[in-house]
């Protein structure tokens, strides 16, 4: 009777020895699954016929116990499809559709005692996703991995904008080359950042975005990194194939499995169009949802903070005292003030002052804390313990004057990258945060890392990430990381995690400064995991302005600043520059008072990475729509069809644009601000200087209140 | 000015650039501190002229900055005595005499910019401490430490006591042999232990013990293991030169420090008599005094335990699931119970019953949380949550049981060796203990190490181990570690870090049996550091009596398991044995419950590493004495002499004897119990028997209570 029925079952499967097909919900996209010889799986991934992945093997390389690699049968294949919707807590719509075909293929190994895994793939519109599980099974507990052999075979020599390898950062700029050109590059693309830690072998970062020559868009990332380390990609500049580089930990072993468990998902963003790679939820879709049953305390965040001037005015220092070399256990009222301390008192009521004054939600306070004077740079593992202030920054004081006037002090948690030391005062660290009114916190991981040999993006420190989230969850405070690794999705699940940085960011533009393309790249790259807490608002461009031998520039115009905000999908958002600097250009800082931070709908009107970015959204719950464009250096006409707004309806449209004179480099600061009247018909063509940009907010309107303004 | 003022310096340190010398206070010791060719520092040190140290380098070799090797002149000498005395709170002794003359030599590296190093030498009558001390400069803030290239050249081929260098375990049986014979039997000396990384070269571990063909002996060890790598000691079989090996973390680097900081101390205790070695306080006075202000709540704990089962009964287990796979998020109750689940409720009330009968401070209870199923062996990282109970475990209903009865539950925390998990979970951990009438907890560290790569003997495991000694000690919780570094006289700094294993204890007579002169080598080397959790007390040694195919024999008579509780030093003793066995012998389980783990004086009468030792000692405020005689497989006659008691005054004896039939392979059990009337003159001449001992309580008597006893 037994063998009767393993015979039916042989039968029943055989026709899964060869392949396996799937097609996304609209057709477009075709996938298939087949075996190999010596039982190898491979995909391969078509775009209206047009091949998106070549056959590609899939396969995980283990230390401990064999190898799945090779030697599989399909077992049993399951078809399903899933079309509903759900609400994201903060996001850049407010319902989101997720619907997929998935195919979940069961793979034996007959040599290895019949041990199983699966393959779980999920094609939606905008692309595929597809994971590695490891169901719990007598012959599977405990492995231990040396290298996922996940290939991305690409049909082409696409276009690729692309960062290096790095198991530590994420800060790179932004390199534009086909990927053949990758390797010949690398070296080029390793500029300096502190504690980094390039990949020796040609190899990119995801997300990574494409371009064939025929123009299709292909986005490869991951979505939902959990216990397990964050991907590279291999390149190989001759064949044209991608493979998965896993970061090691200290005895560069790459991740550490119980069953039952699974891989991230591997993501393949696809599209003809490039604003349907940027409109895509695939990413988010992977992840789960959230747990958490109260989420009532995670709110949209709009700051300034006590920040830019440690960059840029050359007067202020996070560090109190002159000396070089201080312990959590001096008494810091006993050190030498340099003078320059930017986290006093009275410097942050200024600041709560100005966010009361203009609506801001909180004051970001980096440097109040003791530990700064030699912070960086010695690998020091007892750093900072987040609870003890400078003589100067009086913590109670500052409490009841914030509270007074309804702002919020935001927290910061430097950590130097000592994760250990963070770990271990996490939990007094967030009490001290709920005992003083904070209910957010920046987190930075600038440095290499502690538990020392671990990477930025290794397991650990990816495990590490998601408790500090999870903990912060239970004080009900929201979560800002930067130098973490860049996000996939995990907002979703772990919502009070609202932005991360995870890339080259605004304050590198105090060091060096951003290409003016490299804001029309990220929300194709970096912003595909996630929001990103860029930090825009930049009035003052010219940072010889401060008249402290400061050579750098901003490079971008003070409009393009302004449509950051929009392009920019972050539910925290800072208004970077100095209060005083917004208080000369109180027409333009509207923009930033009135734009909101929480959207209903988003409308990605013109897109190309590298050249521009158009968006539209309506905000959270308001009848008020902002729209953003963004050019890289070279002049361009916007084009905005407000045919997202409601019909029939009139609309009141602030138009925030470059001046005719304006370029990032000589007039950045040359704008108007003018009031039109739009309605769902009007079509906006608005000239963007070099490195420029242009805002619109927009609000029905009454005639009464349109009255006298042109049309559109 | 400052010219003729440098000269004038010059000119008084002159004479310091030859050397230096320096006497122990009774003269005996006589050290010598010179700078050699190159300007390398030397030591040398004789006892009664004859020489224990020949001329050692001292130096530190550094990753990052200029090495502290050569180079060096003096720039200044500062001679000091110091004789007064401490009161530790829980010892061997009410106070201890703290006399030794003091050189500290100010050494300056022209080279590196007149970079200062102290080295800091005190010579007491029993031995030598020494230490590098690195002040805070302009020219040194932080350094990476290579390797420590501390020297000990000895004067002869020494017998030697050793266990082979280990950067992850202790565990290891004791080899006798010639120094000269180490590097042959280095690889016999590595028998297999969970968890070890032997150091590939010859090595030893310390406490190092060896005693000369002249008659000295010689023990080398540290003192004070604060934020820097346990040390071994590399063995150069030829030239007789031991030199420090530190323990390297998982990059291989040796040590981050951060001045103004210091070493440990290197410790080199010397004398002619046996019996000063184990006397020699040198390395408790090399300690820093604690800083705890109260310290009322930390007192000597007798306990039992639900522990020997595990080993010898063969019907209990640590898990209670027959699974070996789980996850903390499992719902435990759902496991299929294996039916010998040892920490359940009622086993556990058994023994708070029997502790309470006889008088015991705690019971031990291990496998009470959920994570035994798969514990071990798969380099777990979230193995254990120390808070939560068994199915068949009620933490609450326990408490209240025990309290009702005045006994306390000792905790358990086995970590698996996942540090970073339990300093993720040690305020919730200790919180649940103090929430639950616990007041003291036996940690565990079986496994490798996470952080990954990391060893329980390097610089990130020693400030582990002192972070949660610290943090019990805020929640008034004493501490035994098990599987920890070994002790250097912390307990001196952290009183509630009352015992540890970090040797080959009792479990081990479950697991191939130790050898009988185990426990005489055990005093001279592990106990240098500090007080064993050694678990004596086994009665029931022949372990083929449960029936349970074991074959294995505990290597010493009953009678040798009473003695351990005055020869091996410890403030937290165990009666280690199933209770049934204790009421098979109730006469000489007495001597267990009356002996007392905390003194006012100790007398060590008898003593030869490897072979003998007889320890008498005083009860803490009491007028009772205990005296402990052991001795190896050899048969023979101890000879304790009662001068220590006051004169004058009569004492009642209860010695407790091996039979005359006794030894520990073939008649363990036979043992005799006898009263006698003693004095301060009485010698008492008593037969050990193989892998034997002696037992002996005495307490003041009357005349009538000592009517009709025998007088020795």
């Amino acid at each position: 009777m037994r063998k009767l029925l393993l015979l039916l079952m042989a039968l029943t499967v055989a026709p899964l020895l060869r392949a396996q097909t799937l097609t996304s919900p609209d057709k477009n996209l075709s996938f298939k699954f087949e075996l190999g010889e010596k039982g190898v799986p491979y995909y391969q991934l078509s775009f209206k016929k047009k091949p998106v992945i070549k056959p590609s093997a899939l396969g995980i390389e283990t230390k401990d116990v064999a190898s799945f690699l090779d030697g599989f049968t399909v077992t049993s294949t399951e078809l399903k499809t899933v079309n509903d919707t759900w609400n994201p807590i903060l996001g850049e719509q407010k319902t989101i559709r997720n619907h997929y075909n998935e195919l979940l293929v069961t793979l034996t190994q007959k040599a290895q005692k019949d041990r199983v895994i699966r393959l779980r793939f999920r094609l939606f519109n905008d692309g595929l996703g597809f994971r590695y599980e490891f169901p719990k099974q007598k012959e599977l507990n405990y492995f231990v991995i040396k290298e996922e052999r996940t290939e991305f075979n690409l049909a082409g020599d696409h276009k690729i904008f692309w960062i290096p390898g790095d198991y530590d950062t994420n800060e790179y700029p932004y390199m534009t080359s086909r990927v053949s050109e990758i390797p010949s590059l690398q070296k080029k693309a390793t500029v300096q950042i502190s504690a980094q830690q390039p990949i020796p072998n040609p190899s990119v970062q995801t997300p990574s975005m494409m371009k064939t020559s025929d123009g299709l868009y292909l986005n490869i990332h991951e979505a939902a990194l959990i216990n397990y380390p964050a991907m590279h990609l291999n390149v190989d500049g001759k064949t044209l194939k991608l493979s998965a580089h896993l970061t090691p930990d200290a005895l560069g072993n790459k991740g550490y499995l119980q069953t039952d468990t699974q891989t991230p998902w591997r993501t393949i963003v696809v599209s003809d169009k490039a604003t349907d790679i940027l409109a895509s939820k695939l990413i988010l879709n992977l992840n789960e949802p959230t747990k958490y049953q109260d989420v009532s305390w995670i709110k949209p965040v709009k700051y300034i903070g006590v920040w830019w001037e440690y960059f840029v005015a050359g007067k202020s220092s996070w560090a109190y005292g002159t000396e070089t070399n201080v312990k959590l256990t001096d008494d810091f009222s006993k050190l030498t003030p340099n003078g320059r301390h930017g986290a006093t008192t009275q410097n942050v009521k200024k600041h709560i002052d100005f966010a009361a004054t203009h609506g801001f939600d909180a004051v970001l306070v980096e440097g109040w804390n003791i530990g700064w004077e030699d912070w960086f740079g010695n690998w020091k593992e007892e750093v900072f313990d987040f609870v003890t202030p400078y003589p100067d920054f009086d913590v109670k004081e500052l409490h009841r004057y914030a509270a007074a006037k309804g702002v919020k002090i935001m927290m910061h948690h430097e950590t130097s990258a000592s994760a250990t030391n963070y770990e271990r005062r996490l939990h007094q660290a967030f009490q001290f945060m709920v005992d003083n009114g904070y209910n957010s916190v920046k987190t930075g991981y600038v440095g290499p890392v502690i538990p020392r040999g671990e990477h930025h993006d290794g397991q650990w420190m990816v495990n590490h990430y998601i408790h500090v989230a999870n903990t912060a969850a239970q004080y009900k405070i929201m979560v800002n990381s930067h130098e973490a690794v860049r996000p996939t999705g995990l907002h979703r699940t772990f919502p009070n995690w609202i932005a991360q940085e995870s890339a080259r960011g605004t304050e590198f533009e105090a060091m060096g400064g951003l290409a003016p393309e490299h804001a029309t790249i990220l929300p194709f790259t970096r912003l595909m995991g996630g929001p990103m807490d860029y930090t825009p608002g930049i009035f003052q461009t010219d940072l010889s302005y401060y008249g402290t031998g400061h050579g750098n520039r901003v490079n971008t115009t003070l409009v393009k600043q302004l449509a950051y905000y929009v392009t920019m999908y972050s539910p925290l958002q800072m208004a970077a520059d100095l209060p005083e600097n917004y208080e000369r250009f109180p027409d333009a800082f509207q923009f930033i008072k009135d734009v909101a931070a929480d959207w209903d709908e988003t409308y990605v009107l013109e897109a190309e990475p590298g050249d521009y970015v158009t968006t539209a959204r309506k905000a959270k719950g308001k009848n008020e729509w902002y729209v953003g464009g963004i050019t890289d250096e070279n002049v361009r006409t916007a084009t905005i069809n407000f045919s997202f707004l409601p019909k029939g309806k009139q609309f009141l449209a602030t138009v925030y644009a470059d001046g005719p004179d304006a370029s990032y480099d000589k007039k950045p600061q040359s704008y108007t601000v003018k009031k039109v009247a739009v309605t769902s018909k009007s079509v906006l063509k608005q000239r963007l200087a070099s490195s420029g940009g242009v805002a619109v907010s927009l609000k029905e309107a009454s005639k009464d209140e349109l009255k006298g303004l042109p049309k559109l």
